[in-house]
């Protein structure tokens, strides 16, 4: 097996693949589309939603420390007044062309351009756009009725901060998590999923005594790369980037984006910052609201500082499918698999009858794919010669295939099951196929 | 037992529950509210994320017809205009007091009202106001880059179809189903999460033969009451309405409001329509993309009619909220508890040491609560006395509490497992306990 795939064209494969398989479509395709949005089809949506609870279960479930919140998109406009993402902190630089009035990402153009590169037309001095989605709330679309799409889905976090304390009496450190959409009005979205209008984000903000704070960082940052081991990311094409001082916001003494190397580049993939108490004592002075944590074995009532540990929903996909997109030659061709790791592989196994015209082998398949998905998910295929369907579950990620023949039914109840990555056949029978498949997928 | 509650303020207590015990905070709270915008806690996020899936296990994996989407928020305004959403078909009736200003929905003042209700100003002629939220994609903000935030989640099916039978190639009758997020600029909200300007829709496009669809109507009418059973929601509360002719869109031959009896009164609760062809058409007409459907078997083209039946999910989990709010006398006090089917309870068990200061109870109890873990969601709770903590579970609908006390480290290994509804306290071998519960939540 060699690898056969160009990282050039290796983004074009994988859009196409998401595409032609059902991962992803562009959004609105059949009115021409709308501003790189993509939709996620029914193997995208599966794989998302794998991603997603894996996350729940590692980060909320899997700890006594965190609780979860599902807060409204839509949320007071003070918010992001206190936050600071009205200002010209969370805004692109943008220049008119005077003569054919494109406009452009000024900080995207060569520096101290002046003429228009479509036009040469004379271009405006750079303004700053704020990326924040406007709407209006009510019939009025006047200021008082001004409210933006969340940005991010941090900052319903320390607005409900109060709320988790007063309820839920967590003991610090503590953590506030959340997933969900988010919005920015980018000017340059691109590169498929990796930059959006619309997006998800996994965000955890981690309360703990400013004196911890160095300890919770590497310690998150440690959790952050079990994470992209867990979901099948190789070590050695994530980098950390020490975000360095004059880059990072005043408030933070350490930020480190995760970089991933993408088939475009080595870009963001993920980010931990340390917030210090920034967010909860600019809420507390906007709001007049006392956010401060009270401890009842010291008796202390303090702000907490914060690490941010964040995680982009649709970039995760991404870099998945950029992982897990392998080329190798099989019996002189070209074979095109998703390597994904089991635990969210939309279909754990595939169940084929070896030919779709024999009622007993069609039977006998039918009856071990409804015993199969009572506890796992299953595709069932049952169209073109086995090959085929081989490649096909391959392209989806499948990473097991079994099929009933005639030895199946006539001599010895047993069946061929196909693994995905060395192509490897065994042959096991019926009666503990759900046995063997649940400690393969375990 | 008796019920102590009065219709009348059931709303009340339901609401104060769900803040008191984290499951559902106003929205933007510490900055005196957003609109009645409602955000999920701890507890709120459990119980919906546990409806969600149960919906998504019930109506998409445990089904081979059915394909899964997940599409952007933000779609081509063009679809909305070729579903009519632009239109005054989608509008309220407002009318403005001339002296102070003050908006109302005409329809919700008695008929002919002139003179404002406030301040007995007189009223403007009603205008119709449009229910969709607009924004603008890119900086600016001019009709060509106005964009709208999805209405409903079904449109997206309907304009994924094409992508969806290429790449999935379903036989008819088959489905589309989504969740997410729709957004409607309701002039007056209101009823805590029963209507929200923001919220969550669960939906099904199911497309067949035009001939077929009185069979595939009803067949979904018995599958939405199938699933009101499931989550717990009694017959007798639930109620047909046939929308009668008039009242359908044109393009209905059957619509049915299931209403529910919520305690502020008889209210929608989810909906099932026959909507034709009437979607596909028009999205065919508008777009100029052929949507017919190719059946191999017989050669035809033709587009599929729809039923469509729609679940609300913060409605969901008002009802089930109301349907499990009880309250019964224990030993002559009144005890609040949630009645919530286990299968979407938060957690299914709760484990508490007896006594918070002795280490052999609180490391069995422990070790119990590690291992339960493993396989379902487990509340740990050790403060106060054991009454206290009964109340505590009982209040968040936690089914089963266990209990390690001296017997279990003393004697024989045994833990009392309290009912929450029954009361009842059994005594299980600490080693059976996992079973005995595996049998009771399954």
């Amino acid at each position: 097996m060699t690898d056969k795939t160009e990282k050039s064209d290796l983004m074009d494969k994988i859009v196409s693949l998401c595409k032609r398989r059902g991962f992803v479509f562009p959004g609105s395709e059949i009115y021409g589309g709308l501003a790189n949005s993509w939709d996620y089809g029914p193997l995208g949506v599966e794989l998302k939603n794998n991603i997603k609870n894996l996350w729940w279960k590692t980060f909320v479930h899997g700890r006594d420390d965190m609780q979860g919140i599902d807060a409204a998109l839509i949320m007071n406009p003070k918010i992001w007044e206190a936050s600071g993402h009205t200002t010209a902190g969370f805004a692109d630089p943008m220049v008119d062309c005077k003569k054919c009035k494109k406009r452009f990402r000024s900080d995207h153009l060569p520096e101290d351009t002046k003429i228009c590169p479509d036009c040469k037309g004379e271009l405006t001095e750079p303004r700053m756009f704020n990326l924040m989605f406007r709407t209006f709330i009510g019939p009025v679309e006047d200021e008082s009725a001004l409210a933006y799409l969340r940005p991010e889905t941090a900052q319903a976090m320390f607005v409900d901060f109060k709320n988790i304390i007063d309820t839920m009496h967590p003991k610090i450190p503590f953590g506030i998590a959340q997933m969900g959409r988010a919005f920015r009005n980018e000017i340059t979205p691109g590169n498929f999923i990796f930059r959006t209008r619309e997006f998800e984000q996994m965000e955890i903000e981690y309360f703990v005594r400013e004196k911890d704070w160095q300890e919770f960082f590497e310690y998150w940052l440690d959790q952050m790369h079990q994470w992209m081991d867990l979901i099948g990311l190789s070590s050695d094409k994530i980098h950390h980037l020490e975000v360095p001082d004059g880059e990072r916001a005043h408030y933070s003494k350490r930020t480190v984006d995760f970089e991933y190397d993408f088939p475009f580049g080595r870009k963001e993939l993920y980010g931990i910052a340390y917030r210090a108490d920034f967010d909860l004592k600019n809420h507390m002075e906007q709001s007049g609201v006392d956010l401060r944590y009270f401890d009842d074995m010291s008796g202390e009532r303090f702000l907490p500082h914060v690490i941010e540990p964040t995680f982009g929903v649709d970039r995760t996909l991404l870099a998945v499918l950029s992982e897990s997109y392998t080329e190798d030659e099989v019996n002189g061709e070209i074979r095109t698999y998703l390597k994904l790791p089991t635990i969210i592989a939309p279909y754990k196994v595939a169940v084929f009858p070896l030919l779709a015209n024999k009622p007993q082998l069609v039977e006998k398949a039918r009856e071990i794919y409804n015993d199969l998905k009572l506890e796992m998910r299953v595709a069932w295929d049952d169209g073109g010669n086995i090959g085929k369907r081989y490649r096909r579950q391959d392209e989806i990620g499948t990473p097991y295939c079994v099929t009933v023949d005639f030895d199946t039914i006539e001599k010895d109840d047993t069946v061929t099951v196909r693994d995905r990555d060395t192509l490897e056949q065994t042959r096991v029978r019926a009666s503990e196929l759900k046995n063997y498949l649940r400690e393969k997928i375990k």
